[in-house]
């Protein structure tokens, strides 16, 4: 069972305290409102009933999950910004209730048969973001930004290991990912970077040319935006834009590779300007008035 | 137990039967040589040979997973373009060797003590790209590209149901997915433009504005396209790079929206183009002989 920490109330902080706070606690289902020491809990009346309203809707949230025979459902967590499967673990009532109060993923140990939050030990927190039941409601998933490496061999996510390349005999290297399109295609143009400082290593391609040729590559890329716009204001065939727009999105990450950036770090950018979702959202909303 | 036609050999089928064929079956961890009337072998003294080899390999990697006490291992579906996360259930050794010969995600239903490839109803198939090991090795990434949605429901992933919406008092409407930055960029915009058929609906912004203005939209993709190559040119700092970028994606992915085109689409024209992965890079490793 979980260490006793978490019998505790846990507090949800916002920007400031004194605006809310939220403590919940739903150890073994029920709620409970012991308080140790070493909990924080800023109270008001308000505030007080808030959180009563608040633990109630966890608890229906909680109760609406088929835990299997030992209490535990299937939780994955995932990179917001990157998509990649970070790890796999298993959650408990108490794991998903301490997920959406610190929202740190948080999981139930099955070997040590305790609570444990990833990052406790290593600091590489996945700050969650938003938690996602399935169909049947017997899996997670915890969607998050996570700190640095999430696998404990330091390892960006557990997944590194390729039944492909373990069937073409080579020893798996830990380094090949189960990397999404896009990913993938960064992956290929920092390939080819890394050839260049290798003299007479890697094979002719055009990546290769455009890495070598910034005058070339910055053309290019005026170029495919042109092209782009064209396919508006000519109005050509959609799957034509599609193409154009692989294009633009190839070329420019070319010239994101030559100046070391990340892929993860335009969609971070991105994420912080557009997009608000689930607790960040409310919480924008409360700061908003 | 898995249903009599996974006793069969399995055949692994490339673009030319002749060229190469690979026979399966690993049924309670022995190799089954047995063959049935309705399973296609093609059958040659060489590809015999090479297909005890692969069984082999298959056997090795198959025992190097850590299955649980019911002979089971968590297995995940991600789609390889957008990277959502599509469904998750359980696989024993037999599923995955049948993912593995057959490169449709399979599963072990523990309702139906059977096998079940997913789309085998529904013709959804999971067309699987590569399948990755954790570090633990006792959980399982098919990745793969869908046929079609993959709930049950129509939706296009099983995870449809958003803990916050719950905790905002809303009710699950099965249309807010775990997105990642990329989807739920294309979201966000899709709505706004979903907003300009409702008269008097929706809020002043930027996204709105270029989606009226097509003279704008093309203006500011030509000049984000510029800016971005001036921050190589000039030598601007990589982080002014990323921001620039991330200007280039949003602007171009409005103009995508507006011709009903999906990044999905753009992703898998990249996929297409430029990464060959797992079993597809091996093919054509073949092919090229």
């Amino acid at each position: 069972m979980a260490s006793s920490q978490f019998h505790c109330l846990q507090s949800v902080r916002v920007s400031s305290p004194s605006r809310l706070s939220i403590s919940t606690s739903f150890y073994h289902g029920r709620v409970n409102f012991k308080r140790k020491s070493n909990c924080l809990v800023y109270a008001s009346t308000n505030n007080f009933n808030r959180d009563l309203h608040l633990q109630s809707k966890v608890k229906t949230v909680l109760d609406s999950v088929k835990w299997d025979d030992k209490g535990l459902a299937v939780a994955i967590a995932q990179n917001v910004d990157t998509g990649a499967i970070l790890m796999q673990g298993f959650a408990n009532r108490e794991a998903v209730a301490t997920t959406i109060s610190s929202r740190k993923a948080t999981f139930y140990s099955r070997s040590r048969s305790a609570l444990w939050t990833k990052g406790e030990t290593s600091n590489n927190f996945i700050n969650v973001h938003d938690i996602f039941l399935d169909c049947d409601r017997d899996s997670i998933i915890y969607l998050g930004k996570p700190d640095g490496p999430t696998c404990h061999t330091g390892a960006e996510t557990c997944y590194y290991t390729s039944v492909i390349d373990l069937l073409e005999d080579q020893q798996s290297r830990g380094d090949k990912f189960p990397l999404t399109t896009l990913n993938s295609l960064e992956s290929t143009i920092a390939k080819r970077k890394g050839e260049l400082e290798v003299p007479q290593s890697g094979k002719p391609s055009w990546t290769r040319r455009l890495l070598l040729d910034e005058k070339l590559l910055c053309s290019k890329i005026r170029e495919e935006a042109d092209e782009l716009c064209r396919t508006l204001e000519e109005n050509e065939d959609k799957s034509r834009t599609a193409s154009e727009m692989g294009d633009v999105l190839y070329h420019s990450m070319v010239l994101l590779a030559l100046k070391d950036g990340k892929m993860e770090d335009v969609l971070e950018i991105l994420r912080r300007r557009f997009s608000q979702s689930g607790i960040e959202e409310k919480r924008s909303r409360k700061t908003q008035g």
